[in-house]
């Protein structure tokens, strides 16, 4: 994707200098700023501060953590400590133990002399994967959006004929939470390279905004118009029929379809299913936990820090990343940084292999289709 | 209602300087500010800009102008100025209507010379019933608090009887939103005067932040135990059991029992509907639109400047007072400020003649009590 007309991944190995590197998107809108990550402490450190995050990048970020340990030392105590120092960071997303696993298991095969070059390997495998099947969800998202589109001309209403097509997204599920394209945000990049009008609702997404402060970067950056609006809106926007489809990304998805995805989005699925919205979950099959039934039993949530609602960070009148404090610290604050949204109200979930329903019927007919992803 | 201890009102005329005075809100929580109203153009600034806020104290606040107005001119043509001047500065709180035509047909009947005078009076009326119907309020959904009480204890089980009753609210409906007491936290004020151990949690209520800043500042004085949720966290709290009732104001509601209320509102009433946690909407009669059937088609929803998304104000580091931008202005922002819960997702009223369904049926059995109201 495109900063500044600059193509970009969210993570990449420097050419020249060989080193490990990543946007840093805690300071993101207000400054681009490239980090190198040099060992397995930095990418730890990345993921728990969420320099980097979304859990497609969690897990691309996790498996170079690994590959750097094992520069260090390829022994097995090693390995252990490093997926286990890692696995800490943040319990939600999957992928983290998803592509822990992955690296784990090739390097398990490895000769001690070799397990860091094949790690590395590995490593830029999940990356270059994890490209390839965000854009083939974008294809296939892409493809819904052609139907819904199609459904407003086949009305032959000549206004809703020439109107945008209006989507509405939660957080950051575009290319800054994967390596490159993005999972919600990938169709809807896919349907402006395609020509069809498009306007997005961007939820602000609190208490760590990454709505206003990356999705509206993000499509701002690729000239798709856009609008930030308080997590508050949605649903007013909904009933006012002003929203053609929601789109989110998920952070672990259960073999039943449950949905556990950034907090709100079960908020806004309530909305899109009251007023007949579609509610599209676009994820790559990595986000899938095939040993879960029941999201909301079974997912643990993260707890962050309640700084996080407390606190925010923005531009100052003199142009400096300030930080202010919004309410006394003799009220507390509690924030939970997920929720689950049961399968009920998702629409379909946009895999890369296809779209299907939010069901175990659904999701065993794609697993089928090739070897098993676990 | 106290605030270090001293009681307050939200407005009030100076005993001393015979003044209007306010409590300037847009400080709060970083700084409580006393102002004075000095003529009709500081009371629709005030209304206009927040500094007052809330339906009930905005007819208050309405009604004082009105009376500072006809100090000057006692005249038919500067009263409708006036009126017009105040009904043009927030479109949606139907308060503000009915204080206007309340003072309106008082001064109607009353010569030039005592017109000011006769204003005034029933500007101060308009203040005590306020406070008399909050408090009314207050006892009938006491009623439903002890009532919820009540059920927890007839389970047996030894947990749920030790804990304390989980309330959450949106936005500000305190004694800061009316003139004293308060519509949806004056139930949670005589609950704890009762000795019911309670916890609210306190939406945030973005972009203008009155949970956090106003609700969490009333709770915090009166000493009661509260937590600062963003607005995306209420429907994961509702999916695992750790909210008894929601509890919320309405800046204008019809004849039929919608409620239209601070944005968001809307996203709780559906959780609340999904979890089975009653969902309880309190407000002075005086907030009802009996004209109104449809609150979707038939209510204005006031658009505020964009910039109350982009930018926030807070606390920096050097203990100053600051706004900072969250995200480019190259993004534009959209601020809607209210939304419309349709009356199916309202569990009851609560009024100061008491609680009735929300419905045409329901609140008619109300209004039928005593002289209608309008």
């Amino acid at each position: 994707m495109r900063i500044a007309g600059t193509n970009h991944r969210s993570i990449w190995l420097d050419d020249e200098s060989n080193t490990l590197q990543i946007i840093d998107q805690t300071l993101l809108p207000h400054e681009f700023a490239i980090r190198p990550l040099a060992d397995l402490a930095a990418c730890a450190e990345a993921i728990r501060t969420m320099r980097v995050r979304g859990a497609p990048l969690i897990g691309a970020t996790a498996a170079h953590g690994l590959a750097l340990a094992l520069a260090v030392d390829p022994g097995d105590a090693a390995l252990d400590r490093a997926a286990a120092t890692l696995l800490a960071t943040r319990p939600t997303a999957i992928n983290l133990r998803w592509a822990i696993e992955r690296v784990t298991r090739v390097v398990a095969e490895s000769p001690l002399i070799s397990r860091a070059a094949r790690a590395r390997e590995e490593a830029i495998r999940i990356c270059d994967d994890d490209v390839a099947a965000c854009e083939s969800i974008g294809e296939h998202g892409l493809a819904l959006l052609r139907g819904i589109a199609g459904q407003r001309i086949a009305t032959g209403n000549p206004i809703s004929r020439a109107a945008p097509l209006q989507l509405l997204t939660h957080c950051n599920a575009g290319w800054l939470a994967t390596v490159d394209w993005g999972t919600a945000l990938a169709p809807i990049y896919k349907a402006h390279d395609a020509g069809i009008p498009l306007h997005v609702w961007v939820d602000e997404t609190r208490p760590r905004n990454q709505g206003s402060s990356l999705t509206a970067f993000e499509l701002r950056e690729m000239g798709i118009p856009h609008t930030v609006i308080v997590d508050n809106a949605g649903g007013h926007l909904m009933q006012r029929g002003q929203v053609d489809a929601v789109l989110v990304g998920s952070d672990r998805t259960t073999a039943t379809g449950d949905v556990c995805n950034k907090i709100g989005t079960y908020l806004k699925a309530l909305a899109a299913h009251d007023n007949d919205v579609p509610f599209y979950v676009a994820l790559p099959l990595s986000t899938i936990d095939w040993r879960l039934s029941d999201g909301l039993a079974e997912i643990p949530i993260e707890e962050r820090d309640e700084k996080e609602v407390r606190e925010i960070w923005g531009l100052s009148a003199a142009d400096r990343i300030e930080r202010v404090e919004l309410f006394s610290s003799e009220s507390p604050a509690k924030n939970p940084a997920f929720d689950v949204t049961p399968a009920r109200f998702v629409t379909s979930l946009v895999t890369e292999r296809g779209v299907c329903e939010a069901s175990r019927d659904g999701l065993a007919s794609l697993r089928d289709q090739a070897p098993p992803t676990p």
